[in-house]
């Protein structure tokens, strides 16, 4: 099997990979990304660096042979928002000419797609259900939410078979900064790990949706493996996650790190990114992604480790 | 006041068109269809035919002095699902393309946009309420809905001022039938009452949502004349609408017709359209359309007996 991975280069596109890796039913990984992916070495895998959004480049790499495509190229919330034409390219565009490109094939592959907790907005619930209504009160959500309806008509209509996979806020990202709203959900933990003070831009008391690296990778794997049938023509799946405040977060920082490395954290608001993280759902219910087979984390601390024994180096 | 109203030479547009040169503040209204609108004569109104995909078109048809777009143009359910690319040129790039023009502009016209019940689908509640997930079960209600988020958050960045109205069914349409999957709603009516067969392509026990034509024009002005303050951020209107079934409506013909008309109507089941208009709602709540101000029909009788006054000619 070959299988196309978008984003490749990213964080969780190499961990996914490396999942992808020890599969036998895996012949050739194609790991696309502005910029090469570093770290990864294989013989099965072919490393492209180039734009998502040129056609010529996607008709070369999605051929015949490409029976899955893991699609997790985009651009991230803050960007979107700052700059309104590239999220719609990357976000939207290149999503429509990927699964035009896989249509033009005919051979319909499994295509997974990322998706986020900013297609909701609005008044929401304490708990969203699969029932809501999508009202993303962002460019980035908006995009998110246009490109899951063209998967699912692109689904109905026999083009693909496609899934998307909404994941809460993923943290502890590991690496640098980047231009998601949500990058400080993972920078509150990470650099005070590494030695680095940093800050947190929203109150202590703001709730986030959570799902660290290693199961986020885990569930588009096992998106990937599910029978079209089961999901009962809903495409999208609300993925598992945990509730936690952003005071919490640090709490849990404290406890399995210590003081010296939680003190850190400074707080200090920045109403920008208060305004696109607050429209998020602090918890959705999560029924139908255990139902599925979805696996999210136990607790916020297990999640702290987790990102220290897979990442952290000292 | 200068308006563009795209898909102006259809029934809606022609009608709606008659209600805004009554109105004092309108200097010019820009009619622009596929082919020149026929039947309307006067000296503040511009013809135009051409494509509303054409970037030069719209460039020259929206100027600065455009204060008002209504966008009713689309292709209809029907042929967006038999002709996917023609319904995803039209109902999302070249709604894309009118709000694009918009933006570019930059002086934030009101825009209505007309959406359809055919955004919902799945599993649907007897009654939908406003904050019921969209799963679109065509192409056309995917796309349809893919211009509604697009006008929701071009409005939210300040690039139009920009008003959806979910229509029911429209019916009864004056003309000939056309390509909605739900043309019948019309036909069944229509047909019987200037002599001719009808057919019936679903189960007489099929629930409709309709609106008139009379009505469904007056929610449109309304719908522009609102402030956007009254939406709270929500953009989609839910129009108002009555539930009657197909049987019912040929009963409603035989009372208001007599039994020989009602008698061409004949009862023949279509499958694809069956699987096309099972997948839309029956009802959906109108409490918010309501506290907005638009109204609805009576009852189905008073429907039959507006088209007879409206658009039968003997």
């Amino acid at each position: 099997m070959k299988v196309l991975v978008t984003g490749g280069a990213g964080f969780l596109g190499k961990r996914l990979t490396t999942r992808l890796l020890a599969r036998p039913d895996i012949d050739e990984i194609v790991l696309l990304d502005m910029a090469p992916a570093k770290g990864l070495s294989d013989p099965r895998l072919r490393i492209v660096a180039g734009d998502i959004a040129d056609p010529a480049l996607m008709g070369r790499l999605i051929d015949g042979k490409t029976a899955g495509v893991f699609h997790l190229a985009a651009v991230l919330s803050g960007q979107s928002e700052s700059d309104f034409d590239l999220g719609m390219r990357i976000n939207v565009d290149a999503s429509r000419l990927l699964l035009e490109t896989c249509r033009k094939r005919g051979n319909r592959p499994r295509v997974v797609f990322t998706s986020s907790v900013a297609v909701y907005g609005g008044d929401l619930p304490d708990v969203v259900t699969d029932d809501l209504a999508l009202r993303p009160a962002s460019s980035y959500g908006t995009e998110k939410a246009i490109a899951e309806l063209l998967l699912s008509d692109y689904s109905r209509r026999g083009f693909v078979d496609g899934r998307v996979m909404r994941l809460p806020t993923v943290s502890v990202r590991p690496g640098l900064p980047n231009s998601a709203a949500s990058s400080f959900a993972s920078g509150i933990i990470r650099e005070p790990l590494n030695g680095v003070d940093a800050v947190c831009p929203v109150a202590p008391e703001t709730r986030l949706w959570l799902l660290s690296p290693r199961r986020a990778a885990e569930c588009l794997a096992h998106g990937f493996d599910l029978d079209a049938d089961a999901l009962g023509g809903q495409r999208a799946v609300n993925l598992p996650g945990i509730t936690v405040t952003a005071g919490e977060m640090v709490e849990a920082l404290r406890r399995v790190a210590g003081e010296e490395t939680a003190s850190r954290v400074r707080w200090e608001r920045d109403p920008a990114i208060e305004r696109i993280v607050g429209t998020w759902p602090g918890a959705w219910d999560t029924t139908r992604a255990e139902a599925l087979g979805f696996k999210g984390d136990a607790n916020f601390e297990q999640v702290v480790r987790a990102y220290m024994e897979d990442d952290l180096r000292r």
